[in-house]
């Protein structure tokens, strides 16, 4: 399987700063391998997700800034595909045994509801997550369950300083550095 | 199989008004019945989200300013369990078995970093959709799809106004009221 990369599109400093963290923190969290926020840098952004990787870990790339034309275009040239998630296009029940044959890289481009018309026929699959007026980051996090097999449960993330030990009841982290375990009381 | 709720907490009005739009959204594409903001007042988002359901249909119900720890304890007075969507909590693939057999009415609590520890106390279940930092949207997504095991993509919400048409290319909605199809040039 190729490179997993996403491209979050339409962002607005500051006011999307917060849903953009969020489609960062699931596209590292559920396996994709970097994202690229189109057309605007957002600097914030990215040293929030630099910080939360050197904490727990992986190499989950981050940048921002990139025309998103040019991204798409340069992405096919390549021979990568493009999946664009949006409530308009065909079913991912429909559509994910077919894009599971891919064997290069995955551009999975996600936006706001003023994508712009091209984005559609740019895209090798418009994949609809529901065709009910859904959130990016919920059509992103399944897309990517489905696509990697539920395998984000059991990904590691190398080079962390801290790990989260699964817990009943508690927030339990492990504090890799010293390997002592810290119960943190809740 | 019972009704599912959601409780969203850490609600800040404005701040988190974007985001808590798209726990909701998540929640009614996704399958729940309805989602309750607790302890702040947002009748903006309320607004957003009760439009969104008169013109794409179905029954989602939206309230906010319940007080958290009465929502919760009224909840499992009643009977009902309460799953608790956490990154610090037992892994889904391990508990999601468990959860499944529930034959009454589920809350699933998400929420932002500062969780009060009471609510791990108070759960049924705390579950981590992954250890790593995540998005309460992508959880939220992930738990409907697993315990409603992918039949989102087959419900109906009836009495809408509208209704988009998957397509391979294109925005296609169906304006129901007139029984013609529109297809939005893209």
């Amino acid at each position: 399987m190729g490179r997993i990369m996403v491209l979050r599109m339409g962002h607005r400093f500051f006011r999307d700063s917060r849903v953009t963290t969020h489609v960062c923190l699931t596209a590292r969290a559920l396996g994709a391998d970097g994202l690229i926020i189109a057309d605007r840098e957002d600097k914030t952004v990215e040293a929030t997700i630099r910080e939360v990787t050197g904490r727990f870990g992986g190499d989950f790339s981050i940048e921002s800034g990139q025309p998103w034309r040019k991204t798409i275009r340069d992405w096919s040239d390549k021979g990568g595909k493009i999946v664009h998630l949006t409530a308009y296009g065909l079913r991912l029940p429909d559509v994910i045994d077919e894009i599971n044959q891919v064997e290069g890289d995955i551009l999975v481009v996600v936006g706001s509801e003023k994508m712009p018309g091209e984005v559609f026929k740019l895209a090798d699959w418009n994949v609809s997550v529901t065709n009910q007026p859904m959130s990016e980051v919920a059509a992103l996090s399944i897309f990517l369950d489905w696509h990697l097999k539920h395998s984000a449960f059991d990904k590691t993330f190398p080079n962390s300083e801290v790990r989260i030990v699964p817990s009943r009841d508690q927030k339990k982290i492990q504090r890799l550095s010293l390997t002592t375990s810290t119960r943190v009381r809740v």
